[in-house]
């Protein structure tokens, strides 16, 4: 059995509108002292990169959605979005 | 004086091919609870994203690329990169 191509993608993982994000904050509060001004609206989520090996590119983000919805994210509170790489 | 224009950004920052990334070892680890095949070279990271107003659009960037590698990065460890969005 010859192995199956293997796809590349990105997951990236972001709080959702509204819901508090406290590491946000946190870089906010931290610009003054880096004389840093005109930043707003930070939003700090995870991203997650991995490979797939699988029929075909479809069948491949199947299981990417699969796992960002089951492991890497929680629905609750947070949105994901899943990228194709290189 | 009139507004600067805004612009949105997000900065992936990614554990350097090499470093031993413990979180994305532990997603492997899980993956056949799940019951999930073909996964591999799971790498976690995160994504920061931020609106910065400036003169124009290399203005902005120059911000974020310092507040990337001073604040949101440890240069020894990870990699970052800075996409444009919308």
């Amino acid at each position: 059995m010859s192995e199956q191509p293997a796809y590349r993608f990105a997951v990236n993982v972001t709080p959702k509108p509204g819901i508090l994000d406290p590491q946000g904050r946190a870089v906010e509060k931290s610009l003054p002292h880096l004389g840093i001004a005109g930043v707003s609206g930070v939003r700090v989520g995870r991203r997650v990169e991995l490979t797939v090996r699988a029929v075909d590119v479809a069948a491949a983000r199947g299981v990417v959605d699969r796992l960002a919805s089951e492991l890497l994210s929680n629905p609750l509170m947070e949105l994901y979005d899943v990228e194709a790489l290189g």
